[in-house]
């Protein structure tokens, strides 16, 4: 991995020991497919950051200056993921927002992450996402959720035997999302995915499949989602993967998977498998 | 602000970029009241961070070498204030914490926080606190809730005057605590304080409270405490924090609450006010 810090347009050595990012998640982050020296989708996850900062009331750094420096990491990458971390800044102790405080940021390279098996066997998370309609949607920095549900697998107590995701309710028990991607299902014919109006994170992949599919946004219960009759799961990194098995349940390739499959490699050619 | 980082037991030059307290608020802190080169209280902080880390399963540098660094940090500081933060360390992209990662520690000293008016007066927050078990209880360092609650004040299109303090509610309407402190209340002639099974934080000053007033752990609804005949906030950094004024609500000063600061203070004379 190699990685570059900057407070405003500036490179610094290191982060702040001061940094609201560190001392509270006050951040936000992005995480990029990067192909032939290129972020393909830079876009959308732009838009998105601008999103989640209107939210947060949070500054951002020179879209150009992060655009340029994001190209120059870039260079020679011929397939990995790029990392956007973009904090509060450094400013003392308190949880009030100094106004004057510059945007802290990282950019990161690292390689793809391993392969998954086609036809990705998932399991139930214990751990559920909570209800914050101030939150959902954007991809902020407080992901103890995540984390402690990605760590129910290395769990020798846990129940689960291995799988390659988890996927989690909240806590009012309706499907939300797996630990690090979102998930569509075709229920009745017809293609939904939760929606992420009160937790969950509105997803790049996401948003393409929405449209591509004219998916519904809906509330799933557990049990709509295991008789469905078709799942994958999909995100900015890994393009869409199909689910083979949850738990009790197996499902068959599905042809309507593999064309939306086809149509995403079309248009997104690093999401190209070359099975 | 002095400030030193650490891995493990090493003392290192700033924190790692890929550090996951940085990257998901996968970390935990406290907050001590310095007092004449030490910070009294070191032992009740320590066993919370002690049981944040079970909670999360997170590895914590070794006590007594802790111990050493904030006494040498305190070094010469008549009254301040001591931050530990404690994160999961750097280990990579991705949620799955690194069972072999040592953990990242910054031990900072701070001034004081400016002094707030005897009589404190308190708004209420927009932002709601989620309902999470899973995280209640433990001071983790996923605090968007707080800073956003926190931000309310500095927007002029809030409702709030000029407030000292924020009162926040939970998801379903309970009251919880202020952005940056714990609360009582003198309801039906019973101390109340409210729990902190589903969100909040345990505080070290609410516990020595709750063991001095016997006081009962319980639901509060907003009704309540603005119909209680005394109401005040505490915190480990500032002590007991009498209410005055919340909204159209008056409070005058209550002996019970003058004798509590008196007990508290000759229990922990950095606490002792002079007025």
């Amino acid at each position: 991995m190699s990685a570059r810090v900057f407070v405003g347009q500036h490179r610094v050595e290191a982060i702040a020991t001061d940094d609201r990012g560190l001392a509270y998640g006050d951040g936000l982050f992005e995480t990029l497919r990067a192909h032939r020296g290129r972020a393909p989708w830079w876009e959308a996850h732009w838009a998105r950051l601008e999103r989640g900062a209107q939210r947060l009331r949070l500054p951002l750094p020179d879209r150009d200056f992060v655009r340029a420096q994001a190209d120059a990491a870039l260079q020679g990458v011929d397939a990995g993921v790029l990392k956007l971390i973009v904090t509060r800044g450094g400013a003392g102790r308190g949880y009030a927002p100094a106004e004057t405080a510059e945007p802290a940021w990282i950019l990161s390279a690292h390689p793809l992450p391993p392969g998954l098996r086609d036809g990705l066997t998932l399991r139930w998370c214990d751990t559920r996402l909570s209800i914050q309609p101030a939150l959902a949607g954007i991809k902020h920095c407080n992901r103890l959720e995540q984390v402690l549900a990605r760590a129910e697998w290395n769990d020798p107590a846990a129940s689960g035997r291995e799988a390659d995701e988890g996927l989690m309710l909240d806590t009012e028990g309706d499907v939300v999302c797996a630990t690090s991607a979102n998930l569509f299902a075709l229920v009745g014919g017809r293609w939904a995915t939760p929606r992420i109006d009160r937790c969950g994170v509105a997803g790049v992949c996401r948003a393409w499949i929405l449209a591509d599919l004219g998916a519904d946004e809906s509330r799933l219960s557990r049990m709509q989602l295991e008789s469905a009759e078709a799942v994958f799961l999909c995100n900015a990194v890994r393009g869409i993967l199909p689910v083979a098995r949850l738990g009790e349940r197996a499902w068959a390739p599905h042809p309507q998977v593999s064309a939306l499959r086809g149509r995403l490699a079309a248009a997104a050619p690093m999401f190209a498998t070359h099975d």
